[in-house]
């Protein structure tokens, strides 16, 4: 039986291209379905009920959810570039640094430009002490993952495009290379690896989108 | 070399637990340090430095943190009763689940009893959704890992124990088992295992936890 991977996700989304960097790792040929997060399509509620959320991974019909179990998934599935090192110790700093990026940096992050007056500069603060920790935890690696990309690197995807651009629109300064150099350095080798540099999504769109979302955060204010 | 296992953790945690009943699943002797989560001590702040929380396990010197990816770490680490399945697809379910637990569950959960007013209700009623898709979830199935206890099981056990007793020092009634038939029946499995059961955390000293801090959470209003 020939082999179904399609993907539900947009083309925008930092969450959809982590996955995207996985299938291409792995060299996985797969369907790409963009879906229209604002009016969602019968086909994403029916695979992700619970969360209604892209992407979705779906393989031979199986829906996997959640970017950073589906990279785990595609990591175990397929053979090609390993994305997790297979060292149980190495293994569990990945999947730390992974969790650390959704689970503390995405908020802040956003949040540093996204918000006003003193939300603000509490945001920026704590973006400023995240950025610290992640400038440090690179201080003798090139990659997260050390010496090539891996988990914690894809998951840092945002950082290294989405956010960059996000302070452009915004004009709000939070990250420079002088405050956190090895994080940019990072950045650097990150976006100039073959693998990411061709899939990076253009930034005028991306401009586009987060115009659109600031515009929408303060209409509701 | 003889093999150094260490956890920092408080008894009275459900994370510090569910490493508990990884490494006992396993088979694994461990030494443990109790912490005292509101003067945190040189050794946790060493060994966490990014979270500064519990669990931490020491594995011959080396730190893991954060429950999940130590489980995932053990479960790599030793032989014995495995925790997660074999299969990537049924890895990726296990994963999901447990993921859900912490992501979704816990606040609202938690905001559910302990909260006042608007609040409150809109707590229960997200609580009483999620119940409801845990419920679901098991309609099929003894454990949400099939069988025999997993990963999701494990990330569950706050449920199983901690929110029985939060509701009962409360007062407030979110979950019973005419409404979420199969989470109680998976509950009753659960406590019963004789892994679980026989590192229950005492009820009293549980409630006499919660007392503490609904209160401290009252008087910070």
């Amino acid at each position: 039986m020939a082999e179904e991977v399609m993907l539900i996700g947009a083309k925008g989304s930092p969450f959809t291209r982590r996955v995207e960097t996985a299938l291409k790792m792995k060299g996985v040929q797969y369907e790409f379905m963009e879906e229209d997060v604002s009016n969602k399509s019968p086909l994403l509620l029916k695979y992700n009920p619970v969360h209604k959320k892209i992407p979705v991974l779906l393989h031979n019909g199986k829906p996997i959810c959640e970017s950073l179990v589906i990279i785990e998934y595609i990591d175990e599935t397929w053979k090609g570039t390993p994305i997790l090192p297979e060292d149980p110790y190495e293994r569990a700093k990945a999947r730390f640094w992974a969790k650390f990026m959704d689970d503390k940096c995405l908020q802040p992050l956003w949040k540093s430009c996204s918000s006003q007056g003193e939300e603000q500069e509490k945001a920026k603060e704590e973006a400023c002490e995240l950025l610290k920790i992640l400038d440090n935890e690179l201080k003798d690696k090139k990659f997260f993952g050390g010496d090539t990309i891996g988990l914690a690197d894809i998951a840092a995807n945002f950082i290294s495009h989405w956010f960059l651009i996000i302070q452009e629109v915004t004009g709000v300064e939070v990250s420079t290379k002088d405050k956190y150099p090895k994080l940019y350095e990072w950045i650097d080798e990150f976006v100039n690896c073959s693998i990411i540099k061709e899939n990076l999504h253009p930034k005028e769109e991306l401009v586009a989108v987060f115009r659109g979302r600031l515009q929408a955060a303060t209409a509701t204010k």
